[in-house]
């Protein structure tokens, strides 16, 4: 951020009056320009023991494989926008089961929310972000050309669930330990009933 | 939003190429600026039967009753954030016992995330933005005087979890319906076991 989106002038990094943090501040107007963290809303679609996939035809991860999701946008709800990316990357009508997981992902500033859903009707087709779309059986899934950690993450839980026999609701932090590994931190888990 | 965060052009509203919906994006250099739901965080802390609550000392809702909530901040995950605004807030030191709601208020672009806590020490003390701060059972919560419409729906559901015995896992859109009353919309629960 350089300018002030509200008068155009320059802005400047400082901690505001009253607050315990820097953020960019308009010495002209005054204007504090908070940054929030960011919302990805997706669906991890289940149909007869198989998952739903999408091949990326974007950057960043061209080529590698994740479940259809995007960012949450503004008027709608997290289940109305992960069905919304499932229709648009996937060309899959679904309806959400149940919440399955919150994983905040503090050093990039996002927080992925995955629902559990699906199919409305049997069609998929790949939408203009994604090269292919398939169903696949937790043994089929490309473990190792997946886009993001996250997606290993929940993809991982959702397989131990169930081989488990049970589905819980996990929430976690993802992000890097001292090796560079991605991990799962903070990890709680409850089981769904009913 | 008038002017390009980026190069200080003044923006525009339209519908970038390859996209659905209008952006502020600048003329000048491209950048598309876009907008996303905020998420609030916070805590409800259990103290044998009781919920601790605090009165605003700022707008909006000056004088009402909240639990300690305030928006995420980049670079901490939402357990880290609900605990921060709990200390700030309420001067109390916690630690979260499980996920318990997410709700989401799409016609202010906010989802709110709540937790189960539980005081680390006894101290409580009216943080500067709070007037006062204090431990009530469900009888005793201020129903008429809540700061917002979706702290009332959260306390609503503990009360009715713990009359019922069983915590759930509460998931839902927060909405005014056509009578101008707030009221929760596809409220999905499912019993936290262990």
């Amino acid at each position: 951020m350089k300018f002030c989106s509200q008068c155009g002038a320059l802005v400047e990094r400082r901690v505001p009056d009253g607050e315990d943090r820097e953020r960019w501040v308009c010495p002209s107007c005054g204007t504090i320009h908070y940054e929030n963290p960011r919302m990805v809303v997706g669906c991890i679609v289940e149909e007869q023991g198989r998952i739903l996939l999408c091949k990326r035809a974007i950057e960043p991860r061209h080529g590698y494989w994740t479940v259809p999701a995007g960012f949450l946008e503004l008027g709608e709800s997290t289940v109305q926008g992960a069905i919304r990316e499932t229709l648009e990357e996937a060309g899959a009508n679904v309806e959400v089961i149940s919440p399955y997981a919150h994983f905040d992902i503090p050093h990039i500033g996002q927080a992925y929310i995955f629902y559990r859903a699906r199919l409305r009707s049997p069609e998929i087709s790949a939408g203009p972000e994604s090269l292919e779309v398939k169903l696949v059986t937790a043994d089929e899934i490309p473990w190792g050309e997946l886009a993001f950690p996250v997606v290993r993450v929940a993809l991982e839980l959702h397989r131990d669930d169930v081989a488990r026999g049970g589905y819980r609701m996990h929430n976690g932090i993802v992000t890097r330990d001292a090796a560079g590994k991605y991990v799962l931190l903070e990890h709680m888990a409850a089981p769904l009933v009913g």
